[in-house]
């Protein structure tokens, strides 16, 4: 039994150095390097993805781990929810022939650029033909893994275990119907909120000192975290002591990096606090894309556009930005941060029309996975949609269907995971309010026993527990959406007066 | 024959992907990873160069070059050239235990990052031990190569095909009877250099500013090539389309940067201009370290610090730095840079004095890797040196033996590369004034034309040819250290009016 352990880490750890390897080369692709490296990138990630799939597909690694999942009881729990977990992955990445698995690899980062490029372009022709690639392997992936469950399904299990249409489907019309009347009553009875002030331009290199502020005061940790720039925000972990965020400055759009900041380091505030006992082994990260995205989104939303955050931050903008922030008061700066107003972007999406975004991706995902739709039809879908869900007029693909970058990644069935993580949130607050003033504490500046709270109930907890039982168990009761429907309720109604 | 081919084209192009892998991460590690990152790269490093290692030394490959060396003469020019430098690293590298291959990797890795530090720290009792590793490992490695020949021969030899201790204590000796009297000269009868203006704060996003117009001034494509800041600038190419330089900007140090750029974009300028035939081969790069630094000396000296380049860079200064150059004249601006002037640290010497500098590392380096010396007795030896060759007290080991990354990251033999570049470079520009008004074409404010006839001389050959061939082809000539005495002694006469 041993040498089975020491084998099955030896082999998961090389598994992992190639993960890392590539995902330092994606980093560094879509951060600094310039546009035409892009080629080669392409040649050696498959070459390396190659070799981690053999690994992650030898018969070595399957009698290790068929041997240590036997022997279970005499495991220890890591060791044991490892064996599992790479069981798990074993039985799936073993049904994908090895050949499209590695073309995908190659497929994808070439995609990744051109879609870069199309976005910029706002050509969405340049980029259908590879989008074609990455949902084919996806379809045939999803009826690899498992011919019997409908396609999406299988797809939306690897970013959520556990989810489905089905669950989605009743998660979505509740949310639907709690917030559709909401944005109307504010659309129609709300107060009106003054944003003309943040119409102006704010020199980049403040907001990038203002990067800098936030991340101090999000207290992440300079000797294990970084900020770069890209085109589209993401956060990256390669190890619990080497996690990087990414934001993009826009000169004339201030909150648009402000809160993607907020919401990246979210997520590196969860990779930053996994528990050291799993710092080096294949459970030292986040569980699930839902549970990663509640806790982006609870500090972009729920800590991040609170009175008491904006009484933080307000005093550093005024003295980096005096000229630009003249006049304007805190009260201004705090609902300008929560006007809700239908519009064309996710990421610059307010916190009420937020689900709302989501759910036309959720829409066309599910038509597009099954086959119902092909690639080609996306952006008259797409806009229709954003005519029927927000009501706004869509103008071009840039603004439209090309705005983000999870399809040139191959990711479908991400998306889903924002609202989830939204209503995770919402639940996860109330837990903590009975236990904590969670806003007392914000206003104090001092965020630490915020993040140590959740550090006990999720974060030290890696991949140990499933996103399900871990949001159960944090929470004390199953998950609800009644609390986001709640949660937006009571906020919209205060800010808007309704 | 075609399938030999093809399976040796595929074996080396999995090689340079490990390669190319590592490198990026070593990039990355170097300009923007937290440090903390560092023990997981130092792992992953560990996985890949056993990999590259055992690819590189299989048997495989073995016969597939052996069977092409068989049939030279029908092979084309490339596969025939790739053939023979992949013989001769096999062999070497055949030499070398793969356990102590695997773990220098992964000690110079922890080397770098230490070395950062102890630097900050200027502690060299902190890097020692790691230093005395990489020693040992090249001691060692040299024996394993040759053990006929006196290991820093060996080591000479990787850096400059044919190079010799023999061949460089005459070089340097030519050097330092021309050098060492021209100095005194300089220092006794010269007239007076002021840099006084140069002694202010230059705000350092200004001077990223000027960074880009530089890069633009010599023709760096921006679709293959960026630029970022670490602790001790230099250049990597991933590939001809992927070329990085770095830098370090000092608020108080307007030259360091500057000069810094336009060294490194020399460089850079040899990589981006390879022939496009060679770009997929392991030819597709500069053929050794004398040339490439002949390259970014020719730009950073002969180029950048002449009267007609002073002129080109001057009115951007003005404009990004109005009250900093206020009543600095054009003629001002080109004695400063010009002034030779003793000092502490190579990378901001001056050009008479930078080869005093390399020597006292090519004294340090022969003890040291002969056995004659340890470690331990660096410090002592470095202060000894600098006090007899450049006549300045070294007041810590920062601005001392820790100044330079190069034994950190495993380099002996590299540091007389800087000076043969350096006399290269000047026996080059002779050729060149045959040919063209080259101080005219600066003037003009185009480049091209400078950098066309490097391309067809040198660039454009990559690895084809060997460094002496390439410069004796270049030059009409074999290399002749005078045109650099000459070249010193015709322009240090002029600025000092000797």
């Amino acid at each position: 039994m041993e040498n089975t352990k020491k084998t099955f880490r030896e082999l998961l750890d090389k598994i992992q150095a190639y993960g890392h390897a590539m995902s330092k080369m994606y980093y560094d692709s879509v951060t600094v390097m310039p546009k035409r490296g892009n080629e080669a990138v392409g040649r050696t990630l498959g070459v390396l993805s190659e070799e981690e799939y053999k690994l992650s597909t030898s018969e070595e690694l399957k009698s290790c781990t068929k041997e240590l999942l036997a022997h279970k009881d005499e495991l220890d729990a890591i060791t044991a929810r490892e064996a599992e977990l790479t069981w798990e992955s074993f039985s799936k990445l073993e049904k994908i022939p090895m050949d499209e698995y590695v073309q995908y690899q190659m497929d994808v980062n070439t995609a990744q650029g051109v879609w870069h490029e199309a976005k910029v372009k706002s050509d969405f022709a340049m980029f259908a033909p590879h989008l074609e690639k990455l949902v084919k392997f996806n379809r045939n992936m999803a009826r690899y893994i498992d011919p019997e469950k409908p396609p999406y399904d299988v797809l939306l299990d690897e970013y959520e275990k556990g989810m489905t249409m089905e669950k989605l489907d009743e998660f979505f019309a509740k949310v639907r119907a709690g917030v559709v009347p909401l944005l109307k009553a504010v659309m129609e009875r709300g107060r009106k909120i003054d944003v003309s002030f943040l119409e102006k331009d704010f020199a980049i290199d403040k907001q990038r000192e203002f990067s800098e502020f936030l991340m101090k005061l999000m207290r992440m940790d300079k000797e294990r975290s970084a900020i770069g720039e890209t085109e589209h925000p993401f956060t990256i972990n390669f190890t619990k002591n080497d996690v990087r965020i990414t934001t993009h400055y826009h000169e004339d759009m201030l909150l648009s990096s402000l809160y993607s900041v907020v919401h990246e380091a979210g997520h590196a505030t969860y990779e930053l606090n996994i528990g050291d006992e799993l710092a080096m082994t294949t459970l030292g990260t986040g569980v699930s894309m839902g549970v990663h995205e509640s806790q982006s989104r609870f500090y972009e939303n729920i800590i991040g556009r609170s009175r008491e955050f904006v009484g933080l931050i307000y005093g550093e903008l005024v003295r980096l930005f005096p000229q630009e922030m003249e006049g304007v008061t805190e009260e201004q700066l705090y609902l300008a941060v929560n006007r809700a107003q239908p519009s064309l972007i996710r990421t610059e999406a307010d916190e009420l029309t937020y689900a709302l975004h989501v759910m036309v991706r959720y829409e066309i995902e599910k038509k597009l996975i099954a086959g119902e739709i092909e690639v080609a039809e996306l952006p008259k879908l797409w806009n229709e949609l954003y005519k029927e869900y927000l009501g706004v007029d869509v103008p071009d693909d840039k603004n439209g269907v090309l705005q983000d970058s999870h399809w040139s990644g191959g990711s479908f069935g991400y998306f889903p995971s924002y609202a989830i993580g939204s209503a995770y949130a919402a639940q996860l607050l109330s837990v903590m309010e009975e236990e904590m003033d969670v806003f007392a504490q914000v206003k104090s500046g001092d965020l630490q026993p915020i993040i140590d709270w959740l550090t006990c109930r999720i974060y030290k907890f890696g991949c140990l527990k499933k996103p399900g039982e871990l949001i159960e168990q944090a929470c004390g009761k199953p998950f609800d959406p009644q609390y986001y429907i709640d949660y937006l309720t009571k906020k919209f109604t205060e800010v808007y007066k309704l």
